[in-house]
């Protein structure tokens, strides 16, 4: 297993390479870069379908769409308004890496976009070990999942300058706690900016637009 | 990169090893042993909460929890009445494998055990790859997850020979469609046995229970 780990820690280093090359790229265009993570169904593509409406005439936003398998979330996304979207199928990979990105980058005129998001493959695990060269990480929960979830999986919300809490519109169907959560969240990472909203009925969604619109203009 | 694959697959050759052992160990003292996977927060621990709260003065469950940190769900475990529970934290890894089962295995009296539950890390790709020696994998999707799931992570369901939905009392709440989620499921594995259910309202639960009955007197 001892060459296990030196592999593994060479791989992470190339990535980290790679993902500083794209930094560059991306900060040589003023594109700010967000890489969304979270389990499978916390809403990452349904927030991607409001932010597109609410936004896309406002911001040029370039989209990478990142699953296991099927182009469903990349389709869903042009539906919703997308006019740069590119689908990157993982083919069985747990998460991105900046190969990938680096292999779908040249498909975006940079000098044309304002803000980039990267949705990553739905995993609360592996990808928050894999720097995608993004400005920073957004991660998702949903009110449906348990407020315990940064307590049992650190890494991604140590990792996430964002966590945007979903679905509370379903707040009483079950234990979950919005308090409980935030103090979870926070024990684990106490800078982390917190957003509750509902995908479902818009609530909570302004501050969100809000949000993003003053980080592209900085 | 074509030594990582090398590594991985020798990696996968001896968790394949360490696998069948275990699988001999269990069926040698007729334990039949399952491996419940699914996303973080689809209701793995509440199903095993209620599972026994109904079984446990009937069979003789023997219980794995695994998770990237805490105990939390060893320690509720407890608290429904398990009395043969065994804590597997894996400080950061995202999924179990057979070495970490020949762990902890030999903590319990398999000739006291009718059944074995190991209790996944929250993921719906990486423990896909990975026996552990199980007699079956179990998936767990809840009807907050959005239907096209297996779609998405066909790997796991098609490696697993049952799927439970869960929280079928928040049907209506969103676009998830349990038909099409049946059909989705069919589609990458023709012969999975499903199960509906709700943990919060117990409306399905009894049909689990005898399942699990008949499959333990086999």
């Amino acid at each position: 297993m001892a060459t296990q780990v030196k592999i593994e820690k060479k791989v992470l280093s190339e990535n980290d390479r790679l993902a500083a090359d794209i930094r560059q790229q991306l900060q040589q265009h003023g594109v700010v870069a967000l890489n969304f993570v979270s389990s499978p169904g916390s809403g990452k593509t349904s927030l991607l379908e409001k932010t597109l409406s609410a936004l896309k005439d406002e911001l040029r936003i370039g989209l990478i769409a990142g699953d296991v398998q099927t182009e469903n979330d990349a389709n869903r996304l042009r539906l919703a308004g997308g006019q740069m979207v590119q689908p990157l199928v993982t083919g069985g990979a747990c998460h991105l890496d900046a190969k990938m990105i680096t292999r779908v980058l040249p498909e975006f005129d940079l000098s044309r976009l304002d803000l980039l998001i990267i949705e990553n493959v739905g995993n609360l695990v592996c990808p928050s070990s894999y720097d995608l060269g993004e400005a920073m990480k957004v991660v998702l929960i949903s009110t449906t999942e348990g407020d315990d979830k940064p307590l049992k999986y650190p890494g991604m919300f140590r990792r996430s300058s964002v966590m945007v809490i979903n679905k509370i519109d379903l707040l009483g169907t079950s234990d979950f706690d919005l308090e409980r959560v935030k103090a979870n969240a926070r024990q684990i990472n106490a800078d982390l900016k917190i957003f509750e909203v509902s995908c479902r009925t818009g609530e909570g969604l302004d501050a969100w637009y809000d949000w993003l619109r003053d980080l592209v203009r900085r």
